[in-house]
């Protein structure tokens, strides 16, 4: 038994791997993070912080060659603004109609996907990733729904010759379920980015600075990065 | 209305690119070919002629990273032997329980997820692919078969916000169906490579080419690329 954790940095993920740590050991986990050409580098530095915390073997691999004919805001060649306001506002914007303007063209299936062409070479059985539905809600993240994991996971399970399962352990939590279960493991959130811009402290304004604020408030605890 | 084509350079794919530019128009057709760490170009620089044939846009990208954990015997990191005899002898030899060795890790899963990105990014509605139902038969691909397909379309379409729709005609199709939709579409067979060896010609003997040779042979017709 060996899993392979999709690792962004932030406390989804991260709350992800320490599930994973705890359930198959850190011998028997390996992290896998994604250069797809975002603006910045912080999220990938605060990866494989969290995967040597946990002694881990750690993966990066840079894809972002694949993105070079989006404009989506968080992307590095990109003209547009990241927005500085919630996604409940983005999404009074969108009506509910398209992606926010921070959805990356099917990250969250290619990313699935290169991790389980990875994770069949390196001899794991199963994909964790810290999926969760305040992402989907409004259709911001359409790559973060439910219906998206259950056929994505079946896509894996069949196409890898039922080899290699998908956990999406907090695709039905929001992401103040995800921080209380973080808190129980004790998950290193200190080590942990992300915001969507790059600078020396987290903007706090942008959508996932907000939501992350809001998830600690939920719990009644200070965020250990801040 | 706009389609990207996923192109390998051989002859399925160059049937689903020429059913493409009839529905689409060749204005309305991207037609993409990967390097995913092959031990040769002679299928992509097929891929280019073919794109070239039918005037459509043609992009390449390399994802070879992904898969350099990979010993599949057909990348050019491997140390294994591309096997020199028919899938039916393979798939005696695997007992149809587990892929064969010219199997990519999820490479079907990967291809389509990369292309759904950048078809996102290129404005396109669909994605046409080649695969066909020999290939998926005794398990020897099973990122070919009806079940990987019918889950992979849904992860594209709830993934990229129902925006994206997976269109495989072939999938129900045996290799001399596809080359009979060929011959009527005057598809350019004689572009094409389809032989796993990189030789001046083709062996004649890898699973592909013995493939290759019976579905013109069930047509009455001489390869006209030998």
């Amino acid at each position: 038994m060996k899993a392979l954790v999709l690792s962004s940095g932030g406390i989804d993920s991260t709350t992800a791997l320490a599930e994973a740590v705890q359930l198959f050991g850190h011998d028997n986990v390996v992290s896998l993070s994604v250069s797809y050409g975002q603006k910045h580098s912080k999220e990938l530095q605060a990866a494989e912080a969290v995967a040597k915390y946990y002694e881990v073997e750690h993966l990066n691999i840079d894809i972002s060659s694949i993105f070079e004919y989006s404009n989506c805001s968080l992307l590095a060649q990109s003209d547009e603004e990241i927005p500085r306001e919630s996604y409940e506002e983005q999404i009074s914007k969108t009506k509910g109609e398209r992606p926010v303007s921070t959805y990356v063209p099917f990250r969250n299936g290619i990313f699935l996907s290169v991790a389980a062409g990875i994770a069949l070479s390196k001899d794991c059985d199963t994909i964790y990733y810290g999926v969760h539905k305040d992402d989907a809600a409004g259709f911001a993240y359409p790559d973060c729904s439910d219906a998206f994991n259950n056929a994505i996971s079946t896509a894996i399970w069949e196409g890898s010759g039922k080899a290699l399962k998908v956990e999406a352990p907090f695709v039905n939590k929001n992401k103040a379920d995800v921080v209380k279960r973080g808190l129980e493991l004790k998950a290193p959130y200190e080590l942990t980015w992300s915001c969507y811009e790059g600078g020396e402290k987290p903007c706090g304004v942008c959508g996932t600075c907000i939501d992350r604020a809001r998830a600690f408030e939920a719990n009644g605890v200070k965020d250990p990065a801040l």
